[in-house]
C-alpha cells in the first residue's frame, strides 16, 4: 500500500448510492467490488477475487476473533466505523498476545446509502489496516432494502499468530498482581454519546479509538511471563473487564479511584449524563494484570509508548473476597464495582 | 458435541425476546452468552470466554473467508439462516480445495427479535456445524434497537487447511476442460422465493444448503490436478459463476441447456416469476472445470455421493469467442448467457 495514495480518490462508478443490485452477485456487485472495495484496499490475496483468500502461514498457535460494528453515528469526533472495525479486531487479537495478520471485512448495507460515504468509510479502514500493519484479506458485501439496516454494519474477523509460550489469561491472574491501565477511561464511549445526542462536547471529547498490537509487543517485551493477562475494555468498560478477571480467577480486584485518569471533559459529560466512566467503552486502551515485581517496568513501557503516556497502576489483587470488584472511592470509602446490568449506552460499537 | 444433546433444550433465560442490554457487554450480554451461545455450540474456544479462540494449526498454506447473511425469511424449507450461514462458509473454503477446520460467528440482533426463535438457529448452526466437522471458535453478539435492523444478520468466518499443492483458481481452466455441476440448480433461490412470496410451492421445493467439503474431498481424489476450478454457484447462479471463469480464463464456455438439471417444480415457479434458473442461487452445488481426460472419473466421484447424485457435465471450454459464456438451447440456437446486470432476488442468503 502506497501512503501516496491514501487520499486519492475512489471511483464512484455510476451510482450515487447503494442499490440493491450491488448485492445481488451480478455484474454491479463485481464492479463495485473491483472499482471500490478493491482500490480502497490493494491487497493481493482480496485482488484474486477469489470465494476466499489463501496464504502461508508458519505452524503453531493462532488467535482468531470476529467482532460486528453497528455504532451509531457512523462518523464521531476520532474515527469513524471503518477505524473502529479494523482496529477492534486487531486489539482483539493483541489481547491474547498474538500478532495480528489478516482481517476479513464483510459489509451489510441498506439500499439508498450513499456511495461517498462508503468511500470514506473505506479509505479509513485502508489507513488503520495500513497503521495496525494488517493484510484485509477476504470480504464480502450485502445489500438490504432501505429501513431493514441502519446505513451500514460492518464485520471484521481476524487471524493473528502467537508465539508459542504465549498464555495470557484470566485464569492466571495471582494474588499480589497488579492492575494497570494504559491510559484515560471512557473517551470513546462518551465521545459517540455526545455526538449522537448533541451534547456539544465535540471539540473536546475525541474517541481514543487505536490500535494496540504495538503496544502490547513493547510490553510483553520486559519480561517473559510478568504479564498474566490482557483485555481491551470496550462495551462495558473497564468495570466489566475487572469483573471477568475476578471472577474468573476467583480473587478480588480491589481499584482506586483516584488513579484512574479521566479527561475532565469526559468526567463533566459523564456527569451530565449520569454515567459512571468505568462502564463506558474505550477503543484504544488496554487494562494488564502483571506480576508485581514487573509492574514498575511494565508502566515504565507502557508510558514510554504514545499510546500509553497516561499509563498508571490502578489497582492490585487480592484474595479477600473471591468474585468481587471494590473500589476506594475518591473520598475514601470503598463500594462494589458490579458488572453492568442494565444497558447504558447501546450502539457504542 | 454430544449428538443426544442436539435436540436438548436450550435455557431461555429471564427474556423472551431480546433487549438491548443483550449487547451491552454487561451482565445481561455474559448470561445470553453461557446460557444460549455456549450450550449451543460446546465448543472449548468458545467456552473459554476469550476475547478471541486461540488453536494450533499445521505451518502452511491456510483458506480465510467471510460471509454474512441477511436471507429473508430466516426459516424456509429446506432451511434456515444459520444452517445457511455454517455451511455458505464451509462451502467458499472448500471450493479453495482447503479443509475448513474453525468458524467465527458474529450476530446482528435486533431488539425484541424472539429467544426462541435465536434458540432454533444457534441449535441449527450447531447441527450444521457437527455435520461439515468444523468447530465453531468465536463469537460476537451486538443488539440494535427495534427497526434498525431486520431480525437477524449473521456473519460467519472461516478458517481452512489447505494441501501445500493444490491449486484451484479460474486462471487454471484450459481450452477442451469439461464442465461439471454437481446437480440440479436453483433450489435455494426458489424455495425462499416461494415461501417468501407465498407462492405455495413449499411442499416441493426445497432449499439444497448442505455442506461441500466432503463432496469437494472426493473429487480432488480423483486424480491429481484434474480439477483446475471449482466453485459454488450461490447469488448470481451458475451463469455467474461462470461468466467469472470465461473472463479470468479469457476462454468461451460452452453450456448445453438440456444437460443442465433443474427440478419441474423449480423450472415451474422460475417460469411463473419469469426468471431464468442459470441466475437463481444455489447453496449446496458446485460447479468444476476438470481435464476432459478425467472427466468421466470425476462425474463418477460425484454421482457416487449423495450429494451429488443428480451431477452432469454441462458443458465445455473452447477458445473462440474469450470471456464469453455461450448456451445451446433446447430448442437448439445458441445465445449468450452474461453475467446477472440487475438485482433478480435481494435477499437471498
Amino acid at each position: 500500500m502506497k501512503p501516496e495514495n491514501l487520499n486519492c480518490p475512489l471511483p464512484i462508478g455510476d451510482h450515487k448510492t447503494v442499490q440493491l443490485a450491488h448485492g445481488g452477485g451480478g455484474r454491479l456487485m463485481h464492479n463495485l467490488i473491483r472499482d471500490l472495495f478493491l482500490s480502497a484496499f490493494e491487497s493481493p490475496e482480496l485482488a484474486a477475487m477469489e470465494d476466499c483468500a489463501t496464504f502461508s502461514l508458519p505452524g503453531g498457535r493462532l488467535a482468531f476473533s470476529t467482532d460486528s460494528y453497528v455504532v451509531d453515528p457512523l462518523f464521531f469526533p476520532g474515527g469513524d466505523i471503518g477505524e473502529l472495525a479494523v482496529n477492534g479486531t486487531v486489539n482483539d487479537l493483541s489481547m491474547s498476545g498474538a500478532t495480528p495478520v489478516y482481517l476479513s471485512v464483510g459489509f451489510i448495507l441498506e439500499e439508498g446509502f450513499p456511495i461517498v460515504d462508503l468511500r470514506r468509510i473505506l479509505l479509513s479502514m485502508r489507513r488503520a489496516a495500513e497503521k495496525a500493519e494488517v493484510v484485509i484479506a477476504a470480504g464480502d458485501t450485502k445489500v438490504v432494502e432501505k429501513g431493514k439496516a441502519d446505513k451500514v454494519f460492518i464485520n471484521t474477523s481476524g487471524i493473528g499468530v502467537l508465539p508459542g509460550s504465549c498464555t495470557l489469561r484470566p485464569a492466571n491472574i495471582k494474588p499480589g498482581d497488579q492492575i494497570l491501565l494504559s491510559g484515560t477511561i471512557a473517551d470513546h464511549g462518551m465521545a459517540v454519546m455526545c455526538k449522537r445526542e448533541g451534547l456539544g462536547f465535540e471539540a473536546q471529547i475525541e474517541s481514543d479509538t487505536a490500535p494496540l498490537n504495538d503496544l502490547v509487543a513493547k510490553i510483553l517485551d520486559v519480561q517473559k511471563g510478568a504479564v498474566h493477562a490482557l483485555r481491551d475494555p470496550t462495551r462495558g468498560g473497564i468495570a466489566s473487564v475487572l469483573n471477568e478477571f475476578a471472577e474468573v480467577a476467583e480473587l478480588e480486584i480491589r481499584l482506586y479511584e483516584e488513579r484512574i485518569p479521566v479527561r475532565p471533559a469526559v468526567a463533566g459529560a459523564c456527569e451530565l449524563l449520569g454515567l459512571d466512566p468505568v462502564y463506558v467503552a474505550n477503543e484504544g486502551k488496554l487494562i494488564a494484570a502483571v506480576a508485581p515485581e514487573q509492574a514498575d517496568r511494565i508502566l515504565g513501557a507502557l508510558r514510554a509508548h504514545q499510546l500509553g503516556r497516561d499509563a498508571a497502576i490502578v489497582g492490585e489483587v487480592v484474595s479477600d473476597h473471591p468474585g468481587r470488584v471494590s473500589m476506594r472511592t475518591e473520598v475514601g470509602g470503598w463500594r462494589i464495582v458490579d458488572m453492568l446490568v442494565g444497558e447504558q449506552l447501546p450502539r457504542i460499537c
